[in-house]
């Protein structure tokens, strides 16, 4: 299987972390589909719930937060208000400063995945902007272990 | 009781339709609380939600929707991602060709009302984009009497 | 001429600070114009605007900054992507606390008025989210009466 | 240079159509920047607004429409409110169905660009909602091709 063959193939049982959210009329757009900016806002709201309960972020006061520096996404087939969408998160690499996070949308009730994408976060010090040496810290970084796949290992 | 007060004492009771709407990282704004403009969409939301369920709308193709052509809204006390909120809604009025909804948004685990607003739609025909002068058709205005509370006997 | 019919009517000359926004292909929902949310999100923008320019607001720093506590709005007509719009700014009313705006969307190109509402802002001491006993300071209360208009000898 | 670099240096003189956005209240997040989801809307918006332009689409009638099926950005520096977005947009590849636009982001007054993503359409027929095996029209195939950049003859 190629990579996108692999990604249109993801499961529920490819992510150990997952919230619900449920659509929004104004989600929808003139096509009467869930429109592709509002994906990357679920995308975001997984991230950041994670961080928030696993790894302490606190938006407002924490010494280092992530920066988006890159996002891709594949859309495999669309989704509609006033349907359940079911966010599906994992860790695919953690570097020094930057994490690369995988998330899957899914419809409550549809087995197969909606959308597969990927952000890449730059994690920078609250006072500088930029990057630390000493990287990402420790807590942050055992909190984003707990989802971490071993992609080397997996059918990916 | 004033007016403002009896809103802001409003209970979950007193609306008999709820959905669960998880926020989103992007509806806090720069004060690190949901922005005013996310309440809009949320009532929207459960409007026609609403809508779809019991009263058979089908934004494409039904020969009749309603436009709003005015809304107010009280704002008690904020709420911030990554809370849940809940939003109860109930008809305060039906009349020919209009119908003023009031929606509440609660956070879950909290007691006290967050917000309380009003919108106003009027129904009109999709050929002509004008209120028919037969008025709202009777499985909508069915649909919509399941909610409406007497405001009249009721405390407010 | 009643309340409703006199915002009807309200021109471009009743406003005093204009701003243009483009709208965006997300801003019109299922029914192929720009959605209630978005005029909200628009008010916001032009008010905020106003206050950084004129009233030295700093969203992470300021001393005060205003919540709004109430807004209403009415929708004349519509408008749709990829129109622009222009918003209209003024102040009706400065208390201790608190500022009633008016705000008014116009279509470029087009002279009747789009839609006009309130957003009633009460402004807080940063530290306690509580309103300061000597309310709004002075030089926030100086950008303010720029733009006030005095509603007693005018036309509504 | 490699493609990463090459990106992060393409100048306004890079892409043949430019609208302005003006940026809202609520495209910060709680960064004070403009949050990645809002990149995605204003780039969807820029190309939509291009096809009503150059290409004729009406998105309520016309018998084909483009679906976004991939979506990429990379994200070099921050843009926050109130600032004006200068968007860029060009065509990278036409094939039979499908089209591969690059969009920039820059703030007025600001040389170096912000971002670069891309955005990979289908075209699908309006009655099936698949591809037709003509492939996209002969009159959105010319609009289109009015800001194809040969992209191997270009510095890319």
């Amino acid at each position: 299987m190629g990579a996108y063959d692999q990604l249109k193939s993801r499961t529920r049982a490819d992510y150990p972390y997952f919230l619900e959210y449920r659509t929004r009329w104004s989600d929808n757009d003139m096509y009467q589909h869930m429109n592709n900016s509002i994906y990357n806002i679920l995308y975001d709201s997984v991230i950041n719930s994670y961080l928030f309960e696993f790894c302490g972020l606190k938006p407002d006061s924490s010494p280092q937060y992530g920066m988006v520096v890159h996002s891709h996404n594949d859309y495999f087939a669309s989704i509609s208000f006033p349907a359940c969408a079911e966010l599906g998160l994992r860790v695919n690499k953690i570097g020094n400063s930057s994490v690369t996070y995988e998330i899957a949308l899914f419809e409550k009730g549809v087995d197969q995945v909606k959308s597969v994408g990927e952000f890449v976060q730059v994690w920078v010090d609250r006072d500088t902007g930029r990057p630390s040496v000493h990287g990402i810290r420790q807590h942050v970084r055992d909190g984003l272990q707990r989802i971490m796949v071993d992609t080397h290992l997996s059918k990916l």
